[in-house]
């Protein structure tokens, strides 16, 4: 069926929606929930179909798109559009052997990333292939073909150099914002960093979400292309395109549930890495109650895992596992971590020593991966990149490629309404627990308000006097604040225990 | 935050969908995809959120609201509602446990279900718990409960008669009309049955389909009730009222990947028997090729658990195993099978004797459990009241009850289009696939096109000559049929082999 394109202004945020006159639905046999294809030109989509029930909203003859799929169609109110419905695609019953705990094979998979890429698939069925993973788990051979799949159904991204360098971290520490440093002491050692990062769905804040602070970070892949061609690195937000697009979709399905399939997080992970060409990739691994990873034993399991699929795609990864027991920096919290990070790279007093000290390892590991330093000179080349100031002129360079905001920071804005939380004994700070410290900064408006969160003046091993605060909690809202200091009142998220 | 009301007058089928403008969004802080409690009065639901990014669609200081939304609240255009953001529900935690293979104790069930008809749950999280059913499948106890969290959270309906009769068919056999002849053989002997049936989704004609075509089926819970309180029985569709309202949505969910699981189909089954407060319910459990259960072994399983089961629930249930190797009747579709069952009652030269047979053998089984039959001569007093007329007085005033549209077997439409597939060879037919005669069926039309479908002239054991007629497909679509006839022309679904 022919129709005319109605531009009904809605967006969904991702499931494509297709919107027909309840007279044309009966003259065609379509149904709610239908998959129906729709054509304009060569540009052609699936869409699920919703039902216009008067005449007012959809009129007969009418096909209301929602942006989602005016976007894809590149169509707008009036083109004129071909209707079908559409069969079940051949990749339902591939997810279906999934479920059922058979392995597939790479044609199997690639038919499924194909589809999830295309909008063949509706959110419940993409559901169900997750559900799979999480269930039966993905076997090595899976891992690989499933990074693969993701890479080609995607944008990459072939920057001129040799050597390509990224970082991942594995994440669960609020504060651990390393790679913000790292970045710039890479990219000041004449290296090519390009660092595509998350905005933080649970947590106080991505790597995106502070950086944003600083810079622009929603940029489309051109941009991102001119920035490295120029400055060698950049920090932006992987969601501006479609770099991993299928994993961005079933990122979005894993969170509801909270779900982290190993071979789902391994994929995803790497196809990142593999889209932007990436040679050398070193990937933090925190260890520690309240961290992500809380055992040696799974810590090692992802070690291995990554060095080994990252080899079998072409890449030399290595993996460090690292401290994740307690908050890395003092700032939690999209301006507040960015503080910390503009204060380490300056050589401020105020820059957290955990936080440099990572961050250096860190960058020395990837010095010595990629031959720029001799095994065990890595640290130095770092140290002498921070302390000569070569890491902080990098990281101007890249604020001021991406679109600068602040570089000093001291001009930093923070929330306007604050608070003290005071330890309410004497002794030494035996625990500091990431989740509750999260909860709280999140509680305070991080990171949708960026100038919110926590400052903290104590670590693990510290002694406080009772009545000497903790931290400060920052807000924009008074409301916020004022919830998430009775949640800190409650538990601030600090052992303390007498001697 | 207070909102205006905007009927949008889209309809999604299903899914609870609310639209705000993208600056109350910004405001209020909620985004795509977000869960949101909409309150009017004492009405309140949750709902997701779609984006206007205009003020055309839903200006700022409203809220756009889809039918299903509407309907629920039951408010209108201009209305007053509060809108707040919704939490994650704890039944999303019970979920995650399932899914992780844990058994779900009986609070938990019930948190879930309820969670599933208060439309709490987004449809990616009620997938997520069809999938951790499916994959670790349900225990005896948790069965039990879910049928039990099913029935309570829907309505139900107690006829006045100590003893209340039900019946199912496990399915997967065009043609099996045998309820319909059942019911009214039933009613006849003075027992009450209220039955209420599916139409079909993947098949070519559910009860309800077929009843369609010689009463009204689609009646408020009211009706059935009057209906019951006068003639003692009726044959209704069970998706006009909420008497499962939960299981409803969760074989929405199931459809898209045909999945089964066993647990899920029994609570299904048993909660819409429950419901209606049955006392007796005979299961059928048609066995064979080609027929949804394929081995003994496991239809004793089904046979064994249904039992069991039905009497932790306090039900006598008994469950026969029949033949499904073949079609049962002549006709396959609703008008041809609603033919099928009128001649078996008008006891009419032309009436199929395997559906007799099986109705009889049904009915009989019935008598004998309440009591109506010493054993063994149950069938007798159900092929006295065929003979007698009894049965088809009976349906014509079930028919009448419910609506009348035909009481006449000769004055039933057919598809005006017609075409005769052959033998193309001579010999003894040795097996008739129902998944293909299922499939070319459905491609004629049935069951949206009530007129579609095949009417067969031979079964299993009979001898054909090449060129002999084997059925006639029906169609209202030129273009059905061709397609249809094409099929059969390829594969007929009839295997004759010499002698």
């Amino acid at each position: 069926m022919i129709f005319k394109v109605q531009d009904v202004d809605i967006s969904t945020g991702g499931p494509l929606i297709a919107i027909m006159n309840h007279k044309d639905a009966l003259e065609g046999d379509f149904h709610y929930e239908d998959r129906i294809r729709v054509t304009h030109k060569k540009k052609s989509t699936i869409a699920i179909l919703d039902i216009s029930e008067s005449d007012k909203q959809v009129p007969s003859g009418r096909i209301g798109l929602m942006e989602e799929v005016l976007r894809i169609l590149e169509v707008r109110h009036g083109s004129i559009v071909k209707v079908e419905s559409e069969k079940t695609p051949q990749s339902v019953h591939y997810i279906r052997e999934k479920l059922d705990g058979k392995e597939l094979g790479k044609e199997k998979i690639e038919e499924i990333i194909k589809d999830i890429v295309n909008n063949s698939l509706t959110p419940v069925e993409m559901t169900y292939f997750v559900a799979g993973c999480y269930h039966k788990g993905l076997s090595r051979q899976e891992i690989v073909n499933l990074t693969k799949s993701i890479v080609h159904n995607g944008d990459t991204f072939k920057p001129k150099s040799k050597i390509v360098v990224d970082k991942h971290c594995v994440g669960g520490v609020p504060g651990n914002r390393t790679t913000m440093v790292v970045v710039p002491l890479v990219a000041a050692a004449g290296l090519t960093i390009p660092k595509t990062s998350s905005r933080s769905i649970t947590s106080p804040a991505g790597t995106a979400d502070s950086m944003e602070v600083l810079a622009e970070v929603s940029l489309p892949i051109e941009k991102l292309k001119r920035i490295i061609g120029k400055v060698h690195a950049c920090m932006i937000w992987g969601g501006a395109f479609s770099l991993a697009a299928a994993d961005d979709k079933l990122i979005r399905l894993r969170h509801p549930l909270s779900l982290d399939p190993i071979g789902m997080v391994l994929a995803s992970v790497l196809a990142k890495k593999k889209a932007v060409n990436a040679t050398h990739v070193l990937v933090d691994i925190p260890l520690g109650k309240g961290a992500k990873i809380q055992t040696r034993l799974e810590a090692l399991k992802f070690k291995h895992l990554f060095e080994g699929i990252g080899k079998e795609l072409g890449m030399k990864v290595k993996a460090i596992i690292t401290d994740g027991s307690q908050p890395i920096g003092n700032g939690i919290g999209p301006a507040l971590e960015a503080r910390d990070v503009l204060w380490a790279l300056q050589n401020n007093v105020r820059a957290p020593q955990d936080l440099i000290k990572k961050s250096l390892l860190a960058a020395g590991e990837i010095f010595e991966m990629v031959g720029k330093s001799e095994k065990g000179e890595g640290r130095k080349l770092a140290a002498q990149l921070l302390y000569s100031g070569e890491g902080y002129n990098k990281m101007v360079q890249i604020i001021k490629a991406q679109g600068p905001k602040v570089t000093d920071p001291s001009k930093i804005i923070l929330g306007k309404h604050r608070l003290h939380i005071r330890a309410t004994k004497s002794g030494t700070i035996r625990h500091i627990d990431n989740k509750t410290i999260s909860r709280i900064a999140w509680s305070a408006g991080a990171p949708v308000d960026k100038t919110a969160g926590l400052y903290l003046y104590k670590h693990k091993g510290n002694r406080v006097k009772t009545g000497e605060a903790l931290y400060t909690i920052y807000s924009d809202s008074r409301e916020k604040l004022r919830f998430a200091a009775s949640l800190a009142n409650k538990n601030s998220g600090f052992v303390i225990r007498f001697p």
